[in-house]
């Protein structure tokens, strides 16, 4: 018999018992921030729960991981840790545990509905790398830029290719995202023009949350990366492509990038993603000996993004994609950042780059969609080559269980007009 | 008269009472990690000063930043603070002011020899910013690269390049630098191969380390920059330069710069600077509007290299070279950081960028002194085209005053031979 809650969750909501997702929160405008898990509509107050001593196991018991105002010091602790914590929130919420269901004071305290609570950034994000990890989206950027002879450069299949990007502008779903200024690609002999983006673009990516970290200096073996994986986000990337395209070489984007980056709220385990490992797929030419895996594994997880454009009360489906097309995966990605004896921290995040499939309405952002502006978008009414001010872009993913479904929640954002 | 402290200060120190740089020690092994300042051969420390109430100012009165284990919160208070704790300092320590200089027993306890403290990052760095604004620089790595048509790209002339650096490996000089493993560019149709870099190099940088901050999607208007800057440190933008030329294309440098960066431990401020103040190289093209500012300031600081190589007991000098030959000043390098809306923080820093000039002997790095390999490097019976395992390389840098010298003391690292 499958697992449930004596809290009411409904078979779409994306917070079943079998996901418990964490992120930090305040309950009231004046309380401190604090670690939660979401379960159904509620938000399970961790701070509560570890105050009233219930988590009692031999890791966390007397921890004050749960006290803290970012999740950094609980992915700190590891994978044994992690299995501890979700045993214990798994047997509190469940139908058949008396503690806190027959407790209706305790209860009150401890869930609260979430629409009455403010979401925060997880963990305090040392800093934010982002990879190039998809072949599809790698091939459509090389053909627009470079056309269609050799699109992915060669390095491209034998490294998972990244940039460091902006830690201080990662923000939480919900964050208005201000239009950036900059200079763009010069038409003929004339100056760059400067002035506010006319490219902005969404970029459909899921983050890696970085549990333990290693020592500068000690790579980290790729069979044993993911203990030092927590969980997982829906990420965007907004990016303006008519700044990038003009400073990116030779040092890679910048200010194209670097104006604000969305995560959502609520950090998916890997534990409650297991039931959803699927295979990678090959690589072809085969990885070099420090990439290759015993196991390589990709989860079936369901992308999708809706645009609402400015003015308008509909959302539209713009893509419909899956996490499982990722061509380097999640491992390979932390064992080839650390390589170099490179440190990774207690919740750093890693992006995965533009998350797009094999199919037409399967691409991850607007240049694709659009071939840059060549084919605009209809959106029930409206056109789009890229963004407009006011226009909201929201991601959503889950995986399919049976009777039930393991989720993100959405990663939001509006576009608002640039400061003059 | 000049300004004379009751501590002897040799002509040669870098640390006479016109500096006093801002640094963070620990007294000893046990202790709190805390803001002190450079005088002579001691270190004040600014935790005692401050707990003696000796800042009695109206912006330091009661404030607890000295009792912080970085400056971030000290830095984050601006010039009007930083003007009036440098006024403090400068009479504390003055030769004719008697509250220290009488006091044995406090004399004893807050001026410590700096041959036994330890210091350590003088801020928590948030974000790491590396921008390439060296003229000089520039073109030499694009003739090694590219050939002598056109060595710099033309968007090199409209702004200041960077790119995102890894914070969580900037370190403290006197940290070992173990040598990286990684992939090199492929010899014909082999695959890449893969081992510790053999173009291991330094990068003779400056650091700027960032004051107060901005909002999110609040650029900073270049004429206002300066008061978004607290400081400089010598920094080495350590590179292997096989890793780095196969992974750049098309996102820049990634693990052939992120294995470490160090820094030297003692902030020197703008004030501290503003005597050496000089021209900026006349910039053409003219700037755009965002990026030209009212006064264009340099600094004339005299820097020097030094390597000393694997089992030798004295070390050469590799380059002579000065700060003033940089063509993106620092507030048009921060200006341009902010222009899109991205957001600094306090204790953040951004580097300029190899600081070559324009003699053979004003080099910034090996890959420009032996061209890439081609010409190695004599030692004094050593050879070098570039580092190898027990080699120190060794910054410094000072301004010279009439009498004394305004320093930035020295950035020093071995490198350490890779983890089998």
């Amino acid at each position: 018999m499958a697992l449930k809650s004596f809290i009411e969750v409904h078979p779409d909501s994306h917070f079943p018992i079998q996901n418990l997702p964490y992120g930090v929160f305040k309950p009231e405008p004046e309380s401190q921030p604090r670690p939660g898990v979401a379960i159904g509509d509620y938000v399970l107050d961790l701070y509560e729960i570890a105050s009233a001593g219930l988590f009692d196991g031999p890791l966390l018991k007397g921890s004050d991981c749960f006290h803290q105002p970012t999740l950094n010091k609980f992915v700190a602790m590891g994978r044994p840790a992690w299995r501890e914590a979700r045993a214990t929130i798994q047997k509190l919420l469940s139908s058949t545990e008396p503690a806190l269901r027959d407790n209706a004071n305790f209860r009150g305290k401890s869930l609260i509905p979430v629409s009455k609570v403010e979401m925060l950034l997880p963990t305090n994000i040392g800093d934010y790398t982002d990879f190039f990890a998809s072949l599809h989206h790698a091939t459509n950027c090389g053909i627009i830029f470079r056309g269609k002879e050799n699109p992915v450069p060669l390095n491209w299949f034998y490294l998972p290719i990244a940039y460091h990007g902006r830690a201080s502008s990662v923000v939480i779903s919900g964050t208005g995202i201000v239009r950036p200024s900059g200079q763009a690609y010069p038409l003929g002999d004339s100056p760059p023009s400067f002035g506010p983006s006319q490219k902005l673009d969404f970029e459909l990516e899921m983050a890696a949350v970085v549990g333990p970290g290693n020592e500068l200096g000690k790579p980290v073996d790729v069979n044993e990366a993911a203990d030092h994986i927590f969980g997982l986000v829906l990420m965007n990337d907004w990016s303006a492509r008519d700044i990038q395209r003009w400073e990116y070489v030779p040092l890679g984007p910048f200010l194209g990038k670097s104006f604000g980056t969305t995560i959502s709220p609520w950090i998916v385990t890997l534990e409650a993603l297991e039931p959803f490992v699927c295979e990678a797929p090959k690589q072809d030419p085969p990885p070099l000996l420090y990439l290759a895996e015993e196991i390589s594994r990709n989860y079936d997880i369901s992308l999708q993004v809706q645009i609402k454009p400015a003015g308008h009360d509909q959302a539209s489906v713009v893509s419909n994609t899956n996490f499982k097309y990722l061509y380097w995966t999640l491992t390979q990605q932390l064992a080839h950042h650390t390589v170099n004896g490179c440190n990774l921290r207690p919740g750093d995040i890693f992006g995965t780059g533009t998350l797009s499939g094999p199919e037409p309405d399967s691409l991850g952002c607007l240049m694709e969609i659009t071939w840059n502006g060549e084919r605009p978008l209809s959106l029930n009414g409206a056109t789009r080559k890229f963004l407009e001010d006011g226009d909201e872009v929201i991601f959503s993913g889950f995986c399919k269980g049976n009777g039930y479904k393991v989720g993100f929640g959405t990663c939001s954002g509006k576009v608002l007009p640039s400061i003059p």
